[in-house]
């Protein structure tokens, strides 16, 4: 039956994409069972084993997914057609290996952050375990339970990718992702301690080292990297008469709307309405090396730096007033410097610079051309997504 | 120069000794200064480049280095000759990485276990910077730092081995090996918690997992089955007309020597004296999971197993007389148990066990035969050091 009008069009929509989430949510319970019948198999004492159930449970599924989905709806771009059962379980999988990956980054950061909440519930290291546990909470313990979500992903590509021409290619895309991602990490959390504020140790080129390094190669490069190498999508090519470096164009592409992702959420954090991005910013109070303060610091007078000086990064946990000045000064500067005229300028260089690199890629003649291919597609849909978003 | 005399025999052993470690200590060296120059090469700010060469440096190459440096030894023994200097390079940067993994499993034990010191310095998480840091000490980004540990290991991998054919077996041996060295670790954090003593808990199943995962894999059957890798062992050939299996044979003799090995190390925490093994034996207060204990669980009367339950695992800091008090129970019991009894019992017992997989290692007919194969030399090595140590 087709859906009729406007109302009927946009819950089949929702239908659609509650489906599309309901598939790639039925592979991750097939892969924890994997994961936990790997260590039966092993002989792990029972505890320890609904241990890592509950480790797997708590910290992998919870999230948007944006990641993980991405993996099967880029290989399904790239071949222009649906994907068999098989290759869609297989790029599902790999999809739940960066969600994987993300959960070890997200467990682990939250304890360098000293962070209380995670996806609307309790930090898996300040969770409580009951009267009934030998152990009051997990603590301590989620340093090695995040080393047990990485250690998952090799076990699963062994189990399911040994045989396939492409397994040592997203062995290693795995392996330099999350060194990447590490080096990021490292950057971030010695640029900007919350407890010692020092612009000085701010600055635009560190600001885009964090980003691409702890976040870009992970959420945009990673996901469309393993759809290409799944479905085939050769080094070099030739396209149009000329050789084309299809891995090498989306690195350079994906690593863009990375960083340009990251400056929409910085710059929303401070412009958005609670309404729009469904909190109340706090990049200001806590000390953060955010694209807003790092394009002040490139324009401010000394008196305006005096101002940032004085008034960024004043967390007061005890004097929440104290803290709204702080933040109200830096925010009236913010609006002195026309911040929101410089991200639209940003983002007008910006999109326009990653157009032109998607313009590059070579659109695939006839209908089954020469196998697997890259597509403008795969980069589009990221961008129609992304540019102009309020949330 | 023959020496000439027992004094300058030993001399002369010594300064070999000595001389062997500095050639393994300089591959550390060129090791650090591609990791550093990796870290340059994308551009990480200067800081966090300094903040990766003093993990590095604190961290990887201060401990004894056995497992590391057995794995060029192993490779001299299976090829029957001195490595040539590309074949010794490659072997210690190996072994290296076991060291680096190695680190990756200290730095972050340390922050679980919640210790002070490791070999005779502040653990690295709690590295005082200095007044002129802008952070006062290393603190939770130990947590990041031992993930660029083990991250290293796959960069360098990647950047000297990936043209070998042997690439993706180690790859996949450092990948198993860590996930196993983490569910041993999962099982002993959740079995012995310091704060809740509970010996219902504990069972020689559960000991024996905790000693092979933990410990075993990674510090016995890797180097070994590197080396073999690296030397080009196959998975299997024929010998004496029989087939033959040598890295299963290798995993199964190394792993019972590993579970010797620690055995050992228990007994001697309780039987040793502080002039043999360097330092006061802890187990008892600490509430460890040890061999002793687990021994003593399967052979007491329900007497003496009150006797267990009332004073193992009391730690008192504030009332050290006290403590000690509890100390002497659980060892007087110890000796009504007669466990040194028991444990000559078990030694002779597993070194037979041994002995007897060793002799099936079948010894490599003429000089040069059939290409590199496994010797039984490869394990009589490792035992000769353990069987009857007393430190």
């Amino acid at each position: 039956m087709q859906p009729t009008n406007k109302a009927d069009v946009a819950l089949a929509a929702g239908d659609k994409k509650k489906a599309r989430r309901a598939r790639f949510q039925r592979v991750f319970e097939t892969m924890r069972d994997e994961l936990i019948a790997h260590m039966t198999a092993n002989h792990m004492p029972d505890e320890a084993v609904e241990w890592y159930r509950a480790n797997l449970e708590y910290n992998v599924p919870g999230g948007k997914l944006n990641r993980g989905m991405s993996v099967p709806d880029s290989a399904e771009v790239i071949l222009g057609r649906a994907l068999t059962d098989d290759e869609y379980f297989k790029a599902a999988l790999l999809g739940w290996m960066i969600e994987l990956l993300q959960a070890f980054f997200l467990v682990s950061d939250d304890m360098m952050d000293d962070s209380t909440t995670r996806r609307g519930q309790p930090c898996w290291y300040r969770k409580d375990l009951g009267p009934n546990s030998a152990i009051a909470k997990v603590g301590n313990i989620a340093i090695n339970d995040s080393f047990m979500l990485e250690g998952a992903i090799y076990h699963l590509l062994k189990k399911h990718f040994r045989a396939e021409p492409y397994y040592v290619d997203i062995l290693e895309l795995f392996q330099e992702t999350t060194f990447q991602t590490e080096m990021g990490q490292l950057v971030d959390l010695i640029t900007a301690p919350e407890d010692n504020v020092d612009l000085s140790r701010f600055n635009m080129d560190k600001y885009k080292f964090i980003v691409r390094y702890k976040t870009a190669y992970y959420s945009f490069y990673l996901p469309v990297a393993l759809a290409m190498r799944m479905t085939g999508v050769p080094d070099t090519y030739t396209a149009a008469g000329a050789p084309f470096a299809p891995y090498e164009t989306a690195l350079k592409i994906l690593i863009d709307i990375g960083e340009y992702f990251q400056v929409q959420d910085d710059f929303l954090d401070f412009h958005g309405t609670e309404a729009q991005i469904g909190k109340r910013g706090t990049d200001i109070v806590d000390n953060k090396c955010s694209w807003c303060v790092n394009t002040a610091l490139g324009v401010v007078s000394p008196a305006q730096r005096k101002v940032l000086d004085e008034h960024y990064g004043r967390k007061n946990l005890q004097d929440h007033e104290e803290e709204a000045k702080h933040e109200r000064e830096v925010k009236r500067l913010y609006g002195e410097i026309e911040l929101p005229r410089l991200y639209r300028e940003y983002e007008e260089r910006i999109v326009g610079e990653i157009r032109k690199v998607v313009a590059t890629v070579p659109v695939p003649e006839g209908a089954q051309g020469q196998g697997a291919v890259l597509r403008p597609e795969v980069f589009t849909v990221f961008l129609d997504k992304i540019v102009g978003r309020s949330k």
